[in-house]
């Protein structure tokens, strides 16, 4: 584990950014005929007469993708990115195309109360597309190591 | 779309299963390799020193196992499974060699207050392993047409 961050490095408010990624028209269908085969992200015409007006991507594309640039980005935890869970929504669809990055912001923190060594950390991840708007917006709770003494 | 069922065919209560789907070692290394790629995601010896004592799949590898099995399941929505977003926990981890379904649950059904031709529904989507035990936990809110008159 190449992580950095330790709980006793983090403070709410902080923001972490990630690099960049490009959402490719045959990446996105290729995640849908493997995992979310539905007419609407896998064919132009069908995405035209859906909600999404377009073949749009997978929300669950979106999360993945997101997952990616987050392992890339600067909020390098100490002992990896391990998530509890969380609330996510897709405020937009994404569509081929676009260029999405993710802005996080710490919400809270706190100790375990049954393992000593470890914390939970409460993270706003926004998943933005090239206009700044969101895609994707997921509140997730982290474990997140103290730094060993 | 070759979905039947319409938002005048739930009811709360009802109950919907999918069939099963076994988690392959070379598949939830190869998600990870491009998604999540995390030491304990992709190599035995790092799994055993993490967290999760073993090898264990990306949370969002079993979230899109679970998004396939929905979408080939009983929970057949005219127009497809479109969610806005949800709560998702991942109670214990996903191994390679676990058996996944997902059982679902109509929790709430409302109509649109903008859109007079769509409801939205939250579902519970619970991704059971083969000892019955819960991997993941999803509360979903979904866009569901009403039948058209």
């Amino acid at each position: 584990m190449a992580g950095t961050l330790y709980l006793d490095d983090l403070a709410i408010g902080q923001k972490y950014e990630t690099a960049t990624a490009d959402v490719l028209l045959e990446d996105a269908i290729a995640f849908a005929a493997r995992f979310d085969p539905q007419p609407f992200h896998l064919d132009e015409a069908a995405g035209r007469a859906s909600v999404f007006g377009r073949l749009a991507t997978s929300g669950w594309y979106t999360a993945s993708l997101t997952m990616r640039l987050l392992v890339e980005g600067e909020l390098d935890v100490a002992g990896g990115l391990v998530g509890l869970g969380g609330e996510i929504k897709w405020p937009r669809p994404t569509y081929p195309g676009d260029t999405l990055r993710v802005v996080s912001e710490v919400l809270a923190i706190r100790a375990s109360e049954s393992k000593p060594g470890l914390g939970i950390v409460t993270v706003r991840n926004e998943t933005l597309n090239q206009n700044g708007e969101p895609v994707q917006v997921a509140v997730v709770k982290m474990l997140v190591p103290r730094r060993p003494t």
